[in-house]
Protein backbone atom coordinates (compact mmCIF):
# COMPACT_ATOMS: atom_id res chain seq x y z
CA UNK A 1 0.00 0.00 0.00
CA UNK A 2 3.17 2.34 0.78
CA UNK A 3 4.83 3.71 -2.29
CA UNK A 4 8.07 4.98 -0.19
CA UNK A 5 8.44 5.15 3.60
CA UNK A 6 6.44 6.30 6.47
CA UNK A 7 6.56 9.97 6.38
CA UNK A 8 5.66 12.12 9.99
CA UNK A 9 4.83 15.75 8.90
CA UNK A 10 5.04 18.63 12.01
CA UNK A 11 2.23 20.35 11.57
CA UNK A 12 1.86 23.93 12.27
CA UNK A 13 -1.49 25.96 11.12
CA UNK A 14 -2.83 26.64 7.74
CA UNK A 15 -4.53 24.44 5.14
CA UNK A 16 -1.81 23.62 2.95
CA UNK A 17 -0.78 21.23 5.78
CA UNK A 18 -3.47 19.19 5.58
CA UNK A 19 -3.89 19.00 2.12
CA UNK A 20 0.00 17.84 1.72
CA UNK A 21 -0.67 15.24 4.43
CA UNK A 22 -3.92 14.20 1.72
CA UNK A 23 -1.37 14.63 -1.16
CA UNK A 24 1.31 12.45 0.48
CA UNK A 25 -1.48 9.74 1.29
CA UNK A 26 -2.51 9.94 -2.57
CA UNK A 27 0.27 9.09 -3.54
CA UNK A 28 0.83 5.93 -2.34
CA UNK A 29 3.03 7.25 1.30
CA UNK A 30 1.67 6.70 5.05
CA UNK A 31 1.39 9.97 7.23
CA UNK A 32 1.54 10.34 10.60
CA UNK A 33 0.41 13.97 11.92
CA UNK A 34 2.67 15.73 14.92
CA UNK A 35 0.31 18.86 15.43
CA UNK A 36 1.94 21.78 17.43
CA UNK A 37 -0.34 22.51 19.99
CA UNK A 38 -1.15 26.36 19.04
CA UNK A 39 -0.51 26.58 15.90
CA UNK A 40 -1.78 23.35 14.18
CA UNK A 41 -5.64 22.75 12.90
CA UNK A 42 -8.09 20.42 15.15
CA UNK A 43 -8.68 18.52 11.79
CA UNK A 44 -5.23 16.51 11.28
CA UNK A 45 -6.65 14.43 14.15
CA UNK A 46 -8.47 12.81 10.68
CA UNK A 47 -4.90 11.12 10.56
CA UNK A 48 -2.71 9.24 12.92
CA UNK A 49 -1.66 11.58 14.95
CA UNK A 50 -0.59 13.29 18.36
CA UNK A 51 0.04 16.47 19.56
CA UNK A 52 3.30 18.58 21.24
CA UNK A 53 4.02 21.33 22.27
CA UNK A 54 7.58 23.19 21.18
CA UNK A 55 9.90 21.69 23.45
CA UNK A 56 8.68 18.16 23.55
CA UNK A 57 11.26 16.61 21.78
CA UNK A 58 11.67 12.87 23.32
CA UNK A 59 7.53 13.01 22.84
CA UNK A 60 8.16 13.57 18.99
CA UNK A 61 10.98 11.64 18.30
CA UNK A 62 9.19 8.31 20.79
CA UNK A 63 6.07 8.71 18.37
CA UNK A 64 8.08 8.62 15.32
CA UNK A 65 10.51 5.68 16.51
CA UNK A 66 7.24 3.74 17.47
CA UNK A 67 5.60 4.05 14.49
CA UNK A 68 9.52 3.32 12.19
CA UNK A 69 9.06 6.81 11.01
CA UNK A 70 12.08 8.30 9.72
CA UNK A 71 11.11 11.26 7.17
CA UNK A 72 10.17 14.26 8.85
CA UNK A 73 7.94 17.30 6.67
CA UNK A 74 7.93 20.58 8.50
CA UNK A 75 4.66 22.65 7.16
CA UNK A 76 2.37 25.34 8.34
CA UNK A 77 3.05 28.58 10.47
CA UNK A 78 3.92 28.14 13.69
CA UNK A 79 3.66 31.12 16.76
CA UNK A 80 6.42 31.35 17.90
CA UNK A 81 6.94 31.64 21.39
CA UNK A 82 9.40 33.62 24.11
CA UNK A 83 11.86 31.39 24.82
CA UNK A 84 11.27 31.72 28.80
CA UNK A 85 7.51 29.83 27.83
CA UNK A 86 9.35 27.19 26.23
CA UNK A 87 9.01 23.63 28.95
CA UNK A 88 11.85 21.47 27.12
CA UNK A 89 11.28 17.72 28.34
CA UNK A 90 13.98 15.43 28.64
CA UNK A 91 14.85 14.58 25.21
CA UNK A 92 15.09 18.88 24.64
CA UNK A 93 16.78 19.34 27.28
CA UNK A 94 20.68 18.00 25.72
CA UNK A 95 19.70 20.79 23.19
CA UNK A 96 18.87 23.63 25.31
CA UNK A 97 21.80 25.72 24.72
CA UNK A 98 21.53 25.54 20.90
CA UNK A 99 17.70 25.49 21.42
CA UNK A 100 18.61 29.38 23.62
CA UNK A 101 20.61 30.39 20.64
CA UNK A 102 18.21 29.78 17.94
CA UNK A 103 15.44 31.69 19.79
CA UNK A 104 17.66 34.60 19.47
CA UNK A 105 17.86 34.25 15.98
CA UNK A 106 15.63 34.91 12.80
CA UNK A 107 12.15 32.54 11.54
CA UNK A 108 14.89 31.10 8.89
CA UNK A 109 17.74 30.46 11.44
CA UNK A 110 14.72 28.61 13.82
CA UNK A 111 13.33 26.52 11.42
CA UNK A 112 16.84 25.67 10.47
CA UNK A 113 18.02 25.07 13.77
CA UNK A 114 15.41 22.42 14.61
CA UNK A 115 16.09 20.95 11.31
CA UNK A 116 19.53 20.21 12.40
CA UNK A 117 18.67 19.13 15.90
CA UNK A 118 15.84 16.45 14.28
CA UNK A 119 18.51 15.48 12.03
CA UNK A 120 20.87 14.79 15.14
CA UNK A 121 17.98 12.66 16.40
CA UNK A 122 18.41 10.24 13.32
CA UNK A 123 15.69 11.54 11.37
CA UNK A 124 15.77 12.60 7.49
CA UNK A 125 14.06 16.54 6.65
CA UNK A 126 12.17 16.14 3.37
CA UNK A 127 10.02 18.70 1.64
CA UNK A 128 6.95 19.05 -0.21
CA UNK A 129 8.53 18.79 -3.57
CA UNK A 130 9.41 15.32 -2.50
CA UNK A 131 6.35 13.48 -1.80
CA UNK A 132 3.82 16.33 -2.77
CA UNK A 133 5.33 18.00 -5.67
CA UNK A 134 1.93 19.03 -7.22
CA UNK A 135 1.73 21.68 -4.51
CA UNK A 136 4.97 23.25 -5.93
CA UNK A 137 4.81 26.41 -8.27
CA UNK A 138 5.93 25.65 -11.83
CA UNK A 139 7.75 28.57 -14.37
CA UNK A 140 5.41 30.31 -16.68
CA UNK A 141 1.31 30.61 -16.57
CA UNK A 142 -0.59 29.16 -13.72
CA UNK A 143 -3.38 30.75 -13.94
CA UNK A 144 -5.71 33.53 -15.51
CA UNK A 145 -3.87 35.61 -18.82
CA UNK A 146 -0.61 36.88 -19.42
CA UNK A 147 1.47 39.89 -17.58
CA UNK A 148 1.88 43.26 -19.78
CA UNK A 149 4.62 44.94 -20.40
CA UNK A 150 4.75 47.10 -16.80
CA UNK A 151 3.46 43.89 -15.01
CA UNK A 152 6.82 42.03 -16.47
CA UNK A 153 8.87 45.01 -15.65
CA UNK A 154 7.41 45.24 -11.92
CA UNK A 155 7.93 41.52 -11.11
CA UNK A 156 11.31 41.53 -12.49
CA UNK A 157 12.16 44.64 -10.01
CA UNK A 158 10.41 43.20 -7.43
CA UNK A 159 12.28 39.87 -7.58
CA UNK A 160 15.16 41.74 -7.23
CA UNK A 161 14.25 43.55 -4.18
CA UNK A 162 13.52 40.24 -2.69
CA UNK A 163 17.07 38.87 -3.89
CA UNK A 164 18.71 41.64 -1.92
CA UNK A 165 16.56 41.42 1.40
CA UNK A 166 17.06 37.91 1.34
CA UNK A 167 20.40 37.75 3.66
CA UNK A 168 18.32 39.86 6.60
CA UNK A 169 15.75 36.86 6.85
CA UNK A 170 13.13 39.14 5.35
CA UNK A 171 11.16 39.90 2.48
CA UNK A 172 9.41 36.74 0.94
CA UNK A 173 7.18 39.64 -0.24
CA UNK A 174 6.18 42.81 -2.17
CA UNK A 175 4.29 44.51 -4.13
CA UNK A 176 5.09 46.80 -6.66
CA UNK A 177 3.36 48.85 -9.48
CA UNK A 178 5.19 50.47 -12.11
CA UNK A 179 8.84 50.24 -10.47
CA UNK A 180 7.65 51.93 -6.84
CA UNK A 181 7.83 49.81 -4.24
CA UNK A 182 4.19 50.24 -2.11
CA UNK A 183 4.77 47.72 0.43
CA UNK A 184 7.60 44.78 1.81
CA UNK A 185 6.21 42.20 3.57
CA UNK A 186 8.05 41.40 7.04
CA UNK A 187 6.57 40.36 10.38
CA UNK A 188 3.13 41.27 9.52
CA UNK A 189 2.49 38.37 7.07
CA UNK A 190 1.25 38.92 2.98
CA UNK A 191 -2.48 39.36 4.41
CA UNK A 192 -2.18 42.24 6.08
CA UNK A 193 0.64 43.67 3.85
CA UNK A 194 -1.99 43.48 0.68
CA UNK A 195 -4.48 44.69 2.78
CA UNK A 196 -2.32 47.95 3.67
CA UNK A 197 -1.80 48.34 -0.07
CA UNK A 198 -5.49 47.95 -0.62
CA UNK A 199 -6.34 50.72 1.61
CA UNK A 200 -3.90 52.93 0.85
CA UNK A 201 -5.46 52.74 -2.51
CA UNK A 202 -8.95 53.22 -1.13
CA UNK A 203 -7.82 56.20 0.90
CA UNK A 204 -6.58 57.57 -2.23
CA UNK A 205 -3.28 57.82 -0.77
CA UNK A 206 -1.61 55.91 -3.36
CA UNK A 207 -3.58 56.83 -6.87
CA UNK A 208 -3.55 54.63 -10.00
CA UNK A 209 -5.91 54.29 -12.53
CA UNK A 210 -7.70 50.63 -12.30
CA UNK A 211 -5.28 47.56 -11.68
CA UNK A 212 -1.57 48.33 -11.28
CA UNK A 213 1.03 46.77 -9.68
CA UNK A 214 1.67 42.93 -8.82
CA UNK A 215 2.46 40.86 -5.85
CA UNK A 216 5.95 39.18 -6.10
CA UNK A 217 6.67 36.52 -3.61
CA UNK A 218 9.71 33.94 -3.24
CA UNK A 219 11.66 31.77 -0.77
CA UNK A 220 14.46 33.65 0.78
CA UNK A 221 18.10 33.31 -1.12
CA UNK A 222 19.87 30.60 0.45
CA UNK A 223 16.70 29.22 2.05
CA UNK A 224 16.81 25.57 2.69
CA UNK A 225 14.02 24.55 0.51
CA UNK A 226 12.61 21.59 2.22
CA UNK A 227 11.67 23.47 5.06
CA UNK A 228 8.74 26.30 5.22
CA UNK A 229 8.03 27.19 1.65
CA UNK A 230 5.59 30.45 1.26
CA UNK A 231 2.60 29.54 0.45
CA UNK A 232 -0.54 31.23 -1.69
CA UNK A 233 -3.97 30.11 -1.85
CA UNK A 234 -7.70 31.93 -2.92
CA UNK A 235 -7.57 34.17 0.13
CA UNK A 236 -4.30 35.81 -1.52
CA UNK A 237 -6.01 36.34 -4.34
CA UNK A 238 -8.82 37.78 -3.00
CA UNK A 239 -6.62 40.29 -1.23
CA UNK A 240 -4.75 40.99 -4.44
CA UNK A 241 -7.77 41.60 -5.59
CA UNK A 242 -8.83 44.28 -3.30
CA UNK A 243 -5.23 45.99 -3.68
CA UNK A 244 -6.55 46.02 -7.38
CA UNK A 245 -3.33 44.66 -8.15
CA UNK A 246 -3.12 43.32 -12.03
CA UNK A 247 -1.66 40.26 -10.77
CA UNK A 248 0.83 37.62 -8.55
CA UNK A 249 4.29 36.27 -9.13
CA UNK A 250 5.86 33.67 -7.15
CA UNK A 251 9.38 32.25 -7.06
CA UNK A 252 8.80 28.59 -9.22
CA UNK A 253 9.71 25.71 -7.21
CA UNK A 254 9.85 27.66 -4.28
CA UNK A 255 6.25 28.74 -3.60
CA UNK A 256 3.43 26.06 -2.54
CA UNK A 257 0.13 26.71 -3.77
CA UNK A 258 -2.68 25.11 -2.19
CA UNK A 259 -5.89 23.63 -3.86
CA UNK A 260 -4.68 24.13 -7.46
CA UNK A 261 -8.34 23.68 -8.85
CA UNK A 262 -10.11 26.30 -6.74
CA UNK A 263 -6.91 28.36 -7.22
CA UNK A 264 -7.05 28.70 -11.05
CA UNK A 265 -10.95 29.53 -10.42
CA UNK A 266 -10.62 32.22 -8.24
CA UNK A 267 -8.00 34.25 -10.72
CA UNK A 268 -9.81 33.98 -13.32
CA UNK A 269 -12.95 35.27 -11.43
CA UNK A 270 -10.70 38.11 -10.07
CA UNK A 271 -9.10 38.91 -13.25
CA UNK A 272 -5.68 38.30 -11.71
CA UNK A 273 -3.02 36.84 -13.55
CA UNK A 274 -0.42 34.23 -11.73
CA UNK A 275 2.90 33.24 -12.89
CA UNK A 276 5.75 31.54 -11.90
CA UNK A 277 9.26 33.03 -12.49
CA UNK A 278 12.51 31.33 -12.59
CA UNK A 279 14.21 32.82 -9.89
CA UNK A 280 17.62 34.30 -10.83
CA UNK A 281 20.02 32.91 -8.37
CA UNK A 282 20.08 29.72 -6.55
CA UNK A 283 22.29 29.28 -3.48
CA UNK A 284 20.77 26.73 -1.60
CA UNK B 1 18.78 92.09 7.65
CA UNK B 2 19.59 89.28 5.18
CA UNK B 3 22.85 87.08 5.86
CA UNK B 4 22.61 85.28 2.82
CA UNK B 5 20.10 85.60 -0.44
CA UNK B 6 16.69 84.95 -0.22
CA UNK B 7 15.57 81.78 -0.10
CA UNK B 8 12.33 80.15 -1.69
CA UNK B 9 11.27 77.01 0.29
CA UNK B 10 8.77 74.73 -1.87
CA UNK B 11 6.59 73.75 0.87
CA UNK B 12 4.56 69.83 1.00
CA UNK B 13 2.96 69.32 4.13
CA UNK B 14 4.19 68.43 7.47
CA UNK B 15 5.45 70.78 10.41
CA UNK B 16 8.98 70.60 9.84
CA UNK B 17 8.87 72.86 6.34
CA UNK B 18 7.53 75.70 8.79
CA UNK B 19 10.15 75.05 11.14
CA UNK B 20 12.44 75.28 8.50
CA UNK B 21 11.50 78.95 7.27
CA UNK B 22 11.44 80.23 10.62
CA UNK B 23 15.04 78.58 11.20
CA UNK B 24 16.03 80.09 8.30
CA UNK B 25 14.65 83.55 8.96
CA UNK B 26 16.39 83.09 12.75
CA UNK B 27 19.12 82.34 10.38
CA UNK B 28 19.28 85.53 9.09
CA UNK B 29 17.67 84.79 5.20
CA UNK B 30 14.69 86.19 3.62
CA UNK B 31 12.38 83.77 2.79
CA UNK B 32 9.33 83.20 0.22
CA UNK B 33 7.31 80.37 0.74
CA UNK B 34 5.57 78.18 -2.44
CA UNK B 35 3.14 75.93 -1.23
CA UNK B 36 1.51 73.36 -3.48
CA UNK B 37 -1.50 73.32 -3.28
CA UNK B 38 -3.27 70.00 -1.38
CA UNK B 39 -0.02 69.34 0.46
CA UNK B 40 0.95 72.51 2.34
CA UNK B 41 -0.30 73.46 5.40
CA UNK B 42 -2.28 77.49 5.33
CA UNK B 43 0.48 78.18 8.04
CA UNK B 44 2.63 79.12 5.36
CA UNK B 45 0.48 82.41 4.75
CA UNK B 46 2.48 83.65 7.61
CA UNK B 47 4.52 84.37 5.38
CA UNK B 48 5.22 85.88 2.07
CA UNK B 49 3.85 83.04 -0.07
CA UNK B 50 2.56 82.29 -3.19
CA UNK B 51 0.15 78.84 -4.17
CA UNK B 52 0.70 76.72 -6.90
CA UNK B 53 -0.20 73.69 -8.36
CA UNK B 54 1.94 70.48 -9.82
CA UNK B 55 2.43 71.59 -13.28
CA UNK B 56 2.71 75.78 -12.79
CA UNK B 57 6.22 75.94 -13.31
CA UNK B 58 6.01 79.21 -15.34
CA UNK B 59 3.95 80.78 -12.01
CA UNK B 60 6.41 79.80 -9.71
CA UNK B 61 9.90 80.58 -11.64
CA UNK B 62 7.98 83.93 -12.58
CA UNK B 63 7.20 84.91 -8.79
CA UNK B 64 10.98 84.22 -7.78
CA UNK B 65 12.12 86.14 -10.59
CA UNK B 66 10.45 89.14 -9.54
CA UNK B 67 11.89 88.65 -5.98
CA UNK B 68 14.88 88.03 -7.18
CA UNK B 69 15.23 84.62 -5.47
CA UNK B 70 17.39 82.12 -6.48
CA UNK B 71 18.08 79.83 -4.18
CA UNK B 72 15.03 76.99 -3.75
CA UNK B 73 14.92 74.42 -0.95
CA UNK B 74 12.36 71.60 -1.55
CA UNK B 75 10.39 70.33 2.04
CA UNK B 76 7.70 67.97 2.99
CA UNK B 77 5.57 65.39 1.65
CA UNK B 78 3.62 65.59 -1.21
CA UNK B 79 1.04 64.00 -2.50
CA UNK B 80 1.85 62.31 -5.90
CA UNK B 81 -1.02 62.75 -7.96
CA UNK B 82 -1.44 61.16 -11.81
CA UNK B 83 0.35 62.42 -14.45
CA UNK B 84 -2.75 62.78 -16.38
CA UNK B 85 -4.13 65.00 -13.65
CA UNK B 86 -1.08 67.30 -14.23
CA UNK B 87 -1.98 70.12 -15.82
CA UNK B 88 1.31 72.20 -17.29
CA UNK B 89 1.39 75.70 -17.98
CA UNK B 90 3.63 77.29 -20.56
CA UNK B 91 6.68 77.10 -18.44
CA UNK B 92 5.88 73.15 -17.77
CA UNK B 93 5.49 72.39 -21.77
CA UNK B 94 8.43 72.16 -22.59
CA UNK B 95 9.58 70.14 -19.91
CA UNK B 96 7.21 67.51 -20.20
CA UNK B 97 8.48 64.82 -22.08
CA UNK B 98 10.52 64.72 -18.65
CA UNK B 99 8.08 65.20 -16.60
CA UNK B 100 6.06 62.50 -18.28
CA UNK B 101 9.01 59.82 -17.67
CA UNK B 102 9.76 61.35 -14.15
CA UNK B 103 5.95 59.93 -13.55
CA UNK B 104 6.96 56.63 -13.80
CA UNK B 105 9.76 56.59 -11.75
CA UNK B 106 9.83 56.38 -7.72
CA UNK B 107 9.57 59.36 -5.30
CA UNK B 108 13.05 59.31 -5.35
CA UNK B 109 13.54 59.85 -9.36
CA UNK B 110 10.83 62.27 -9.58
CA UNK B 111 12.17 64.77 -6.68
CA UNK B 112 15.68 64.53 -8.20
CA UNK B 113 14.22 65.18 -11.87
CA UNK B 114 12.06 67.95 -10.47
CA UNK B 115 15.47 69.27 -8.73
CA UNK B 116 16.91 69.28 -12.41
CA UNK B 117 14.45 70.88 -14.29
CA UNK B 118 14.27 73.74 -11.93
CA UNK B 119 18.04 73.89 -11.97
CA UNK B 120 17.86 74.29 -16.01
CA UNK B 121 15.85 76.93 -14.88
CA UNK B 122 18.67 79.01 -13.75
CA UNK B 123 17.54 77.96 -10.07
CA UNK B 124 20.20 76.94 -6.85
CA UNK B 125 19.15 73.98 -5.18
CA UNK B 126 20.04 73.98 -1.40
CA UNK B 127 19.68 71.68 1.66
CA UNK B 128 18.00 72.32 5.02
CA UNK B 129 22.25 71.61 6.17
CA UNK B 130 22.66 74.98 4.03
CA UNK B 131 20.25 77.35 6.29
CA UNK B 132 19.05 75.39 8.97
CA UNK B 133 21.71 73.09 10.03
CA UNK B 134 19.92 73.52 13.44
CA UNK B 135 17.23 70.54 12.20
CA UNK B 136 19.68 68.09 11.29
CA UNK B 137 20.60 64.68 13.66
CA UNK B 138 23.83 65.04 14.36
CA UNK B 139 26.14 61.49 15.40
CA UNK B 140 25.58 60.13 18.62
CA UNK B 141 23.06 60.92 21.57
CA UNK B 142 20.28 62.72 20.85
CA UNK B 143 17.95 62.20 23.76
CA UNK B 144 17.24 59.61 26.24
CA UNK B 145 19.25 57.01 27.65
CA UNK B 146 22.56 55.19 25.83
CA UNK B 147 21.37 51.71 23.87
CA UNK B 148 22.09 48.70 25.18
CA UNK B 149 24.45 45.54 23.68
CA UNK B 150 21.14 44.79 21.78
CA UNK B 151 19.78 47.44 20.61
CA UNK B 152 23.42 48.30 19.23
CA UNK B 153 23.35 45.11 17.81
CA UNK B 154 20.27 45.77 16.18
CA UNK B 155 20.76 49.17 15.11
CA UNK B 156 24.06 48.26 13.19
CA UNK B 157 21.73 44.95 11.10
CA UNK B 158 18.95 47.70 10.55
CA UNK B 159 21.54 50.03 8.93
CA UNK B 160 22.90 46.97 7.05
CA UNK B 161 19.07 46.07 5.84
CA UNK B 162 18.17 50.04 4.94
CA UNK B 163 21.51 50.09 2.79
CA UNK B 164 20.45 46.89 0.86
CA UNK B 165 16.99 48.14 -0.33
CA UNK B 166 18.32 52.12 -1.21
CA UNK B 167 19.32 50.93 -4.79
CA UNK B 168 15.16 49.80 -4.71
CA UNK B 169 14.18 53.55 -3.82
CA UNK B 170 12.30 51.86 -1.04
CA UNK B 171 13.48 51.93 2.54
CA UNK B 172 13.77 54.56 5.09
CA UNK B 173 12.77 52.90 7.78
CA UNK B 174 12.60 49.54 9.53
CA UNK B 175 11.61 47.70 12.60
CA UNK B 176 14.15 45.36 14.11
CA UNK B 177 14.34 43.89 17.54
CA UNK B 178 17.35 40.88 18.45
CA UNK B 179 18.25 41.27 14.78
CA UNK B 180 14.69 40.05 13.63
CA UNK B 181 12.64 42.42 10.98
CA UNK B 182 9.73 43.31 12.20
CA UNK B 183 8.33 45.81 9.61
CA UNK B 184 9.57 47.74 6.16
CA UNK B 185 8.66 50.77 5.51
CA UNK B 186 7.15 52.04 2.00
CA UNK B 187 4.72 53.72 0.62
CA UNK B 188 2.54 53.16 4.11
CA UNK B 189 5.11 55.97 5.81
CA UNK B 190 7.12 55.39 9.26
CA UNK B 191 3.60 56.54 11.35
CA UNK B 192 1.92 53.48 9.28
CA UNK B 193 4.71 51.38 10.06
CA UNK B 194 5.15 51.89 13.46
CA UNK B 195 1.49 51.33 14.16
CA UNK B 196 1.71 47.91 12.27
CA UNK B 197 4.42 46.99 14.87
CA UNK B 198 2.48 48.57 18.03
CA UNK B 199 -0.88 45.84 16.74
CA UNK B 200 1.52 42.70 16.17
CA UNK B 201 2.32 43.14 20.05
CA UNK B 202 -0.83 43.92 21.37
CA UNK B 203 -2.31 41.17 19.76
CA UNK B 204 0.54 38.93 20.63
CA UNK B 205 1.34 37.66 17.37
CA UNK B 206 5.03 39.25 18.41
CA UNK B 207 5.75 38.32 21.60
CA UNK B 208 8.66 40.03 23.05
CA UNK B 209 8.85 40.96 26.84
CA UNK B 210 8.73 44.51 27.91
CA UNK B 211 10.75 46.94 25.42
CA UNK B 212 12.38 45.24 22.30
CA UNK B 213 13.63 46.65 19.43
CA UNK B 214 14.73 49.55 17.52
CA UNK B 215 13.05 51.73 14.91
CA UNK B 216 15.96 52.86 12.25
CA UNK B 217 15.58 55.45 9.98
CA UNK B 218 18.43 56.78 7.41
CA UNK B 219 18.06 58.32 3.95
CA UNK B 220 18.39 56.43 0.85
CA UNK B 221 21.92 55.85 0.00
CA UNK B 222 22.65 57.75 -3.52
CA UNK B 223 19.98 60.18 -2.38
CA UNK B 224 20.44 64.17 -2.93
CA UNK B 225 20.82 65.16 0.61
CA UNK B 226 19.36 68.51 -0.63
CA UNK B 227 16.02 67.19 -1.31
CA UNK B 228 13.70 65.87 0.93
CA UNK B 229 15.27 64.06 3.56
CA UNK B 230 13.29 61.71 6.26
CA UNK B 231 12.30 63.49 8.91
CA UNK B 232 11.12 62.75 12.41
CA UNK B 233 9.13 64.27 15.56
CA UNK B 234 7.55 63.83 18.73
CA UNK B 235 4.97 61.77 16.70
CA UNK B 236 7.23 59.09 15.63
CA UNK B 237 8.31 58.77 19.28
CA UNK B 238 5.02 57.97 20.66
CA UNK B 239 4.27 55.61 17.69
CA UNK B 240 7.93 54.22 19.13
CA UNK B 241 6.84 53.95 22.65
CA UNK B 242 3.01 52.32 21.64
CA UNK B 243 5.05 49.52 19.87
CA UNK B 244 7.21 48.91 22.72
CA UNK B 245 10.95 49.86 21.28
CA UNK B 246 13.68 50.54 22.90
CA UNK B 247 14.80 53.46 21.25
CA UNK B 248 15.39 55.63 17.84
CA UNK B 249 18.21 55.57 15.45
CA UNK B 250 18.46 57.52 12.54
CA UNK B 251 21.16 58.74 9.99
CA UNK B 252 23.17 61.63 11.35
CA UNK B 253 23.31 64.27 8.15
CA UNK B 254 20.40 62.47 6.79
CA UNK B 255 17.32 63.06 9.04
CA UNK B 256 15.77 65.82 9.92
CA UNK B 257 14.64 66.52 13.82
CA UNK B 258 11.60 68.72 14.00
CA UNK B 259 11.17 71.16 17.78
CA UNK B 260 14.30 69.87 19.12
CA UNK B 261 13.45 70.64 22.76
CA UNK B 262 10.00 69.24 22.48
CA UNK B 263 11.45 66.26 21.46
CA UNK B 264 14.15 65.31 24.03
CA UNK B 265 11.50 65.72 26.17
CA UNK B 266 9.19 63.44 24.90
CA UNK B 267 11.84 61.04 24.25
CA UNK B 268 12.71 61.28 27.93
CA UNK B 269 8.82 61.00 29.17
CA UNK B 270 8.67 57.67 26.64
CA UNK B 271 11.43 56.14 27.62
CA UNK B 272 13.13 56.15 24.81
CA UNK B 273 16.97 56.71 23.36
CA UNK B 274 17.28 58.64 20.16
CA UNK B 275 20.62 57.78 18.64
CA UNK B 276 22.60 59.36 15.42
CA UNK B 277 24.70 56.84 13.51
CA UNK B 278 27.37 57.48 11.00
CA UNK B 279 26.20 56.03 8.00
CA UNK B 280 28.53 53.55 6.87
CA UNK B 281 29.04 54.74 2.97
CA UNK B 282 27.99 57.60 1.18
CA UNK B 283 27.68 57.87 -2.46
CA UNK B 284 26.02 60.90 -2.91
Amino acid sequence: MSAGPALAILCGGGALTLEAARQAKANGREVFLVGLVGSASPEIEAFDHIWVKIGELARFTGALRQRGVEEVAMLGAVTRPEFADVRPDWGAVKHIGEIARLFRSGDDGLLRGVARILEREGLRIVGVGDFAPQLVAPVGRIAGGAPDDDARADIAFGAALLGALSPYDVGQGAVVARKRVLAVEAAEGTDAMLARVAELRASRRLRFKGRAGVFIKAAKRGQDLRLDLPAIGVATLEAAARAELKGVAVAAGQTLIANRAAFAAAAQAAGLFVVGFAPSTSET
